[in-house]
């Protein structure tokens, strides 16, 4: 099956309205319009058609790019109704084609990216007030329906023809994987065997029982429809936040240089050792002292620090998932200043009330989120030099490991490492269980994450960053390189999916959320589904669909 | 691979300790020691040498059938003490070779078993007051220290030799499946990044450092290593409620007997359609009434009816899961008088302080949970004659489905079939999740459950039922035969593994537990990595474990 990355151009994920495909924005004051209007021929890779607006990678790389500039560059918008373009249908899910025709390792990254994106639809409702709500003016089929999902409020067509379905079970032997199951039951509480019945029904449930059953909040004759659709959404709107005549900022284009093993950026730089199967990530902090205030951080617009910062991150991260599977651990290294650091916190924290300074740090939260969730062995080097102070401590925290050079080089003119907590580790980033990763890490003694509160500002040497728990080791110069580099030789040799596995059961202890029970429980499923004959062998289903051929199933039950 | 159900006999999991091949079972007052001495050449298959005290599903059969009877047989024991009677080695974990020739199929249902009377271990010790501890007596590795992860209390012998370890990443490119990745993180909270080191660490921790990282909870010279354990075994009983001179019932042998397409008990009867792919399981209810008080429940000992029921059901579950993996649906039908299991579910609740009856109800718990975990599509069908009032009506909710005929079949003088609440259907089994069956079915309607604590001891019939919303359909005679049959067809018709994972999605919305942590999300992840080449190809560590060839992995992480 293809991989993709190996015959074809590497995926990038920067875009613009002005090159979108497959979406249209359209504007009316506080009411955005998504409509998704998929170019037929327009697939990012060749060997299938997006017909019947279903959609892949490409598409959605245009949706999440449209969800960002929703939340930036337009502070008036308090709603967004998300809906389809073309005349008789809304939207088929994704591709099978090309789900058919994928490699196992691109499926399960496109469900990865796509649910991110959907659960950064239900952020932006929650917390950037921008509300997301679905008109399904026809036929609404698997990740379609899925879509709608993520939406806070579903208004359908009453008609003969629209109805709201997940066929992936009886069609095509997989999940409704981008949180379809999950959103059933742990979102919109439908009933387990209303769910189960829905589920495993092709044509899907319309009309009044999609209401009575919960898989959608009202259901309008099709004259009436956009009207009541656009009703609910200046409502809604008019509960935003957000200030209907601010000033957005705009998210110019993303500068980027990719060399064969060498990723570039202003602030993030990335060093590919194919040999070691390592991606060596350094992060910069910020090169001066932070804007005043809010009105500073607007004028600085795409420029300001942790807006650059969560750009490049989210960019790199995509890049590597995406083009790099074969490099399976990321060394995380910072330069910097820590008291630089400490003043963009604190600014993000003294205007956290500003829509822009909230937008920036729900950015970086979901960028940090992002590495939590990837299938990367993540290690953290805090040396000499180095710069783990608040937010970028956070990048400490999420990895598996960190180790800490105790003490000086020898002809290393550098002060030994500290590392800096400042008031954005106690709050400002929650991982996908909803806990601070402080929190998650000291599930055990949930007192000291109060006590280190009072060590905020503090330059922790080593010896203190152990005892705080902070880090996981702390050899000193003698034993630094060889175990740094033992471990990281000996990761790099186990089983890759053994390390997926241990990472996702790991990273997570605690409370669970939709998001972890999308990420940990649906998608894990959906993964091993994918991996069996059932699905994806030569008479599978996936294979078959559309073929004309059934098929021929395995009927024992694993 | 070889698929244990085709060419051998039925796995039995009958047993009783004259019979145990691997345990020693050992009584010393309030605390009871059940010591692992697995006999390298009692495997239940052949194949493999059970080494290093490694076992295979025979060696977890009789582990289970000691728990059990360490509740039922032995209420004056307050304590249990899981330990090696093996010189060198306390255990090596599940064997290798086993796993390495089993088939996919074999090797879940044997971890799901295996998680289960782990399970079974914890929720002795929470709620029967037996609390179990473990000694640590030598090296403890893998399935050996998930097992000791199970227990409330680790002591180990601080020696040279013993270290507790989760080898399986390093050395076999799987999981810690048996609960170990989740306990280590949500039952023992170990740290995120000590647990990530402790699990890609052959030899494992020894030692101080296996107490400061909350890996055991004591280590002990090996001189007063037994002393010591029998010390905190005895604090332990001390703080039990159970009887210390109460007399214990005996659980007499099971009769059973297995015809090619049935099973029959005394309560339970199961006829297997090969042809549909459906085993159709019915349930009787009392054959008269309750006795009057626990005294009773005493002198009726195995033959109680309730706990009669739990013995056969459990026993049918297990037999069904593991030899007969093809039927994929289970239907299940009740017979009796609802007002006689009303009069039990009473007794169960005005006796629900005295040990034994505690131990009935929690059998009938588990037995239920097992039902739900079982990856099996579960229908329930409510008929003229049914009998599912109070405990059995946890039968219909546990299903994923449910069709109660509404009204009567001509030429049947049978009244139309109703359904009846009692007080047990509101507390008495929770599910996996923590919460009713009821509470899970309307998690979007919280105050309906209040409301249906008012219909308790009522007769609902078919439109009373759907409105309460206890049951899904209601087809009248005329569609019945027709409806049921095209729902069954289709859920057959199905693929197996995506009905297996919708179904394990869907079945537990709301909060998670350590239970729905290790069935829904780290089997699920351990069920995705033994379809991996990397685990389980010609060249997966699994595969060529022991052989001193070197796995040679796919690199791409997915």
């Amino acid at each position: 099956m293809a991989d993709t990355t190996s015959d074809l151009a590497p995926v990038d994920f920067r875009t613009e309205p002005a090159r979108y495909r497959h979406w249209k924005l359209t504007f009316d004051g506080p009411v955005a319009t998504l409509a998704m209007d998929v170019r037929e021929d327009a697939g990012l890779r060749p060997g299938y058609e997006l017909k019947l607006n279903s959609y892949d990678l490409g598409v959605d790389i245009e949706l999440y790019d449209a969800v960002q500039r929703l939340r930036f560059e337009h502070p008036e918008v308090g709603a967004v109704i998300v809906t389809s373009g073309k005349e008789r249908i809304f939207c088929a899910g994704a591709n099978i084609r090309m789900l058919g025709q994928s490699s196992h390792g691109f499926k399960v990254n496109f469900c990865k990216f796509t649910n991110e994106t959907r659960n950064a639809l239900e952020e932006a409702s929650a917390e950037s007030r921008q509300t997301y709500l679905c008109m399904v003016n026809g036929p609404c089929a698997g990740g379609g329906y899925e879509l709608a999902l993520a939406t806070e409020w579903i208004v359908m067509a009453d008609d003969g023809n629209t109805a709201v379905s997940l066929p992936e079970v009886p069609l095509l032997a997989v999940l409704p994987g981008t949180g379809g199951l999950t959103r059933l039951v742990d979102k919109r509480r439908v009933r387990r065997d209303r769910a189960d019945f829905f589920c495993t029904t092709e044509e899907g449930v319309k009309g009044r029982r999609a209401v009575e059953w919960g898989l959608v909040d009202e259901v309008v004759p099709r004259s009436r429809l956009e009207e009541a659709v656009k009703q609910r959404a200046r409502e809604l709107a008019a509960k935003s936040d957000r200030p209907r005549h601010g000033k957005g900022i705009v998210l110019t284009p993303l500068e980027r240089t990719l060399d064969p093993d060498r990723v570039t950026y202003a602030y993030v730089t990335c060093a590919i050792d194919r040999r070691r199967g390592l991606a060596e990530i350094t992060v910069a902090g910020p090169p001066s002292a932070p804007p005043a205030d809010a009105a500073g951080v607007g004028a600085a617009g795409a420029g300001f620090w942790p807006l650059a910062l969560a750009r490049e991150l989210d960019d790199l991260i995509l890049h590597l998932r995406t083009n790099e599977p074969q490099i399976g651990v990321w060394v995380l290294r910072t330069t910097g200043r820590a008291d630089l650091v400490e003043a963009y916190d604190r600014l993000l924290l003294d205007h956290a009330g500003d829509w822009l300074v909230r937008e920036v740090r729900l950015y970086l939260k979901r960028t940090f989120k992002r590495i939590d969730v990837s299938s990367r062995s993540v290690f953290a080097l805090i040396e000499p030099g180095s710069c783990f102070a608040g937010t970028l401590l956070e990048l400490a925290l999420a990895a598996d490991r960190s180790f800490m050079l105790d003490g000086t080089r020898p002809d290393d003119p550098k002060r030994p490492a500290t590392i800096r907590l400042t008031a954005a580790n106690f709050g400002a980033y929650p991982m996908i269980n909803g806990l601070t990763r402080l929190a998650s890490r000291f599930l055990a003694e949930p007192g000291r994450v109060d006590d280190l509160k009072g060590r905020t500002g503090q330059d922790l040497d080593a010896a203190a960053a152990a005892a705080a728990g902070l880090v996981t080791f702390t050899p000193d110069e003698i034993d630094w390189e060889d175990e740094v580099r033992l471990a990281l030789e000996a990761r790099t040799a186990f089983s890759p999916d053994a390390l997926t596995g241990m990472e996702a059961s790991l990273r997570f202890g605690g409370p669970e959320t939709l998001e972890t029970k999308i990420f940990g429980r649906l998608s894990a499923w959906q993964n091993w589904i994918f991996q069996r004959p059932n699905a994806v062998g030569p008479k599978g289903a996936l294979q078959l669909y559309g073929t004309g051929e059934r098929s021929d199933f395995d009927r024992r039950r694993a």
